[in-house]
């Protein structure tokens, strides 16, 4: 058996996340099942980099398998991408070490949530619609208060099995995308369950003038989901990229 | 009265193509709709620019319609897109002089079809995935004799209702998009139903080697449908541009 690393990338909209489930539609098991096919009905089981929630999409999606010896890896690529549904498109597979792990060995994984105050036909699945007029200075500056190593815990679905809730940020920033459309894109060595999402919700608040960026100091502080903003729709939102 | 110009954009996917028709969901049931519970469930017919087949994309597309006096064109805007599904996106509404017509003014109409050799999860609706390789360069040269006043029967729909099938194509181009991702862009004075597609089926058809560029004099000499190769999907087709 060899290692092999499938980079691939999903539109989130019809699948309950990535993480294999009974009786739900996932990215995991539309891939195991294409590779039980291709692989003479074997089971095979696949590691992905993390879980995504329903409806989140992933750009860059990196996961690691044991295969036979691969002889044609262009040739897997092509047989896999066509039993997998128009959804998920895998872009390609390397060899790697034995020793290679699509989770643990991650040390950056970088989000962009994009929303748009504009409304386009062609990304109703992928970009939020969100037509009040917001300070994107101000939500710059609150951003900044993220980065670092912080208990995220208002920022986290309460009820996860993680034994604790620190995660290094190293960055946070909103970037102007053209035409009234705009993403927020933050990197950091793991993430919470719903962190991003509570984290958009939160800016978003800032960036109306409902909350002032000191406040995302106390949310902090206070190590209670109560204390953030709601979360935002999870279409907005892309796993963006994996540094190994 | 006044007369206005409503420039738009609309996802074709779910609509049985732009014009009214008893029991259909389309894009002018949908604006009329909106504009008869703004304006006191009064009926105000819209005149389009032109028809589109079921699931076609406008990305620009101008209809007029006469309204009482509007003070706040902005305001009428924000409006209509909130009553508007998600699919259909009002980008402008202007004043017009109350001659204009939205489709007998138009002197120039630009279409794109979309096609990559790659999945994208994310132009499901929007790009058709056409993995065999293609000679650009001769697709072009077959594109070319396309331009000028001809008689297009052989790219159009049987039984239409339309006097004559002469066309003026001022441009005809295969254009590379990035990422094994191509368009086609043509402009003319006016379409046939179904004219595109059929084309773009036959330039794929010269582009894979099946038919030699020559072949599209004698198929446009033939002047029967039965001549030209089979019709694309719909999803892959924008109408781009009307100029007046």
């Amino acid at each position: 058996m060899k290692r092999y690393q499938f980079h691939l990338s999903y539109n989130g909209t019809n699948f309950c996340g990535w993480q294999k489930q009974p009786n739900a539609n996932t990215v995991q098991t539309e891939i195991e099942n294409a590779i039980f096919k291709i692989y003479s009905e074997t089971e095979i089981p696949v590691v992905g980099c993390g879980r995504t929630d329903t409806g989140v999409h992933a750009k860059h999606y990196v996961l690691h398998v044991d295969l036979p010896h691969v002889e044609d890896l262009q040739k897997l690529k092509f047989k896999l991408n066509r039993i997998l549904p128009k959804s998920i498109s895998i872009q390609e597979i390397i060899e790697t070490s034995s020793e290679f792990h699509a989770r643990f060995d991650a040390t950056q994984r970088t989000y962009r949530y994009f929303i748009s105050s504009e409304k386009d036909p062609f990304q109703i699945d992928t970009v939020v619609h969100f037509p009040s007029s917001l300070n994107l200075q101000v939500m710059n500056e609150a951003a900044q208060l993220l980065v670092g190593k912080q208990d995220f815990t208002s920022f986290s679905k309460l009820h996860t099995d993680v034994n604790n809730n620190i995660c290094e940020v190293f960055a946070a920033n909103w970037v102007e995308n053209g035409k009234g459309s705009i993403y927020f894109e933050i990197s950091a060595n793991r993430f919470l369950r719903n962190m991003v999402r509570a984290i958009v919700g939160t800016l978003l608040d800032v960036g109306t003038g409902k909350l002032k960026k000191e406040d995302l100091i106390s949310i902090l502080n206070q190590k209670d989901r109560g204390a953030a903003s709601l979360s935002v729709p999870a279409h907005g939102l892309f796993l963006w990229e994996i540094k190994y």
